[in-house]
């Protein structure tokens, strides 16, 4: 499984930020009830090997349109799997596609399990050798220290990167993660793992190849976390459909405009659904429908967070 | 996706159990640098392809011996996925083949996402009808009651079960789960929401389809876990290879030899390697090596828990 020695996660994903000019996530969440009916209609739902078909042709559409728009997408591993081996084959072909593209690709599969399990998962899909492909992968850390190490060692021999859930952006995910434990919360227990983690790697971007899922919908909690993480790249989820906004994710970046990612999946992906897009780009018009919401993400972000530094595109 | 009313998942396991006489759950966990000479040595380890193809041999093989001898498997996903959309078929076919071997069989994905996300691997997983076919799934609890209700929604609907991770098996899962959080560590706060999930939907055994993964490597924890959560089957692994024996699992039954099922992975399916048996067992035999070390682990569990209060098959 030799690679060719590329660069570092971090100052890969940084060098895609500065080069497109923001911190856009699209999350490829391909949900059969809401695809564009010009894939879905001629399909039989039962039939998975063609809805994984569509799905691919969903997805390769999405790609291109933000392959030169954005920096980065995150193909939700869950509604692959939904459709059986023939989904996951969807799953391959789409990061394929998206990499192809120039996209960086985080795989959102949240794996994780003891060591030498954990360390099945991180071959398995980290690096661009790897069977299934990803620059980077989201992770859980239930299971403490010695089942992330195992993805820690994979990710930087490979130049790949992990994002490691500390505070989701579900209304129930404070259950267990906001439970003080020691006068600090679990999260933040977790998120002082992630940093160590992440500056034992720095690269020349000033992060880490290790980062951390940090749900938008919890502002205060980011500007803590933004602090106790000062290496670590943030993906940031919960912009959007669960209704927090650019204004909202300003205290995940850093003073330059990196530091940050902020995922949008159906907003951007089926903004042909939203009312504002749904007569403007009716029918065949779904891929206009998801140009116009991703420059419409791109231009608030950069209005209300330090993105607005950056170069624009 | 409807599916015929079968019995309750907790119900079914207990039937299982008592049918076979015993609770051992062989781990489905396809190391290609351990599997037999016979089917390793012929294939190209770099041809993905026909790496599956030799996992599922490799696995029927196993059902072929276990499946009149115990009454759950469990495969493990991360091996599968290392193979990537390949061994994801291999996957499919091993659980099919053993669901018709009369085996329960309980996916070790420790899946999970937000509310809407956990729907579609809720949908991925559970029930004879869904497109992995698995009759339990392992799920993680990191993201709180919103992203376990789906599974639990859909297991009840479908028959199926779920194990919920409590306390896990690796020396470094105390790092967060034995964090003391209002004077209790996490992971009895894990145990007390998966005891009210079990408790909500119990069966004519007494067990809910709800059940926990707690670790055998932790005995003490084990009695603390059994009493707080009277009403879910616990799923321990960490017997054998990982260092725990009969007597150390034996307080995670009730005293009709009920409410647990004991893993063991590499400790069975790769017996022939273990020093035991390499002699006696050795070239083709590895079959009978499996046999041996399945029926030496049934007695050890017989003997010292119980288990024993069990009819013998």
């Amino acid at each position: 499984m030799a690679a060719s020695k590329m660069t570092a996660f971090g100052d890969r994903l940084s060098a895609a930020v500065r080069r497109t000019g923001n911190p856009v996530c699209v999350g490829l969440d391909p949900r059969w009830e809401q695809l564009p009916e010009a894939l879905a209609a001629p399909v039989d739902s039962n039939d998975r090997t063609r809805c994984a078909s569509a799905y691919v042709q969903f997805c390769r559409g999405v790609v291109d349109v933000v392959g030169g728009l954005v920096p980065v997408v995150k193909p939700q591993v869950a509604f692959f799997e939904q459709l059986g081996p023939a989904g996951m084959q969807a799953l391959a072909e789409t990061i394929a596609y998206a990499r192809a593209a120039g996209l960086l690709v985080i795989v959102d599969g949240k794996r994780n399990d003891i060591g030498s399990t954990a360390e099945a998962y991180a071959d398995a899909f980290l690096g661009a050798d790897s069977p299934w492909g990803g620059d980077a992968l989201t992770v859980s850390p239930y299971l403490g220290d010695d089942s992330l190490s195992p993805f820690v060692d994979v990710a930087v021999q490979r130049d790949a990167g992990l994002f490691v859930l500390a505070k989701t952006s579900n209304p129930g995910g404070g259950q267990f993660q906001d439970l003080a434990c020691d006068e600090r919360p679990l999260y933040v227990h977790v998120a002082e793992h992630i940093e160590r983690l992440a500056a034992a790697h720095v690269g020349s971007c000033g992060y880490g190849p290790i980062g951390a899922v940090v749900g938008a919908t919890y502002p205060q909690q980011m500007v803590d976390l933004r602090c106790i993480m000062p290496h670590a790249w943030l993906l940031v989820p919960g912009y959007g459909s669960q209704g927090a906004t650019a204004r909202d994710v300003a205290p995940a970046f850093d003073s330059n405009g990196l530091g940050a990612i902020v995922n949008n999946s159906r907003g951007i992906i089926f903004a042909q659904r939203r009312k504002e897009y749904s007569d403007k780009f009716a029918g065949g018009r779904w891929q206009e429908a998801i140009e116009a919401a991703t420059r419409e993400m791109i231009a608030h972000l950069r209005a209300e967070t330090s993105a607005g530094k950056l170069s624009p595109n």
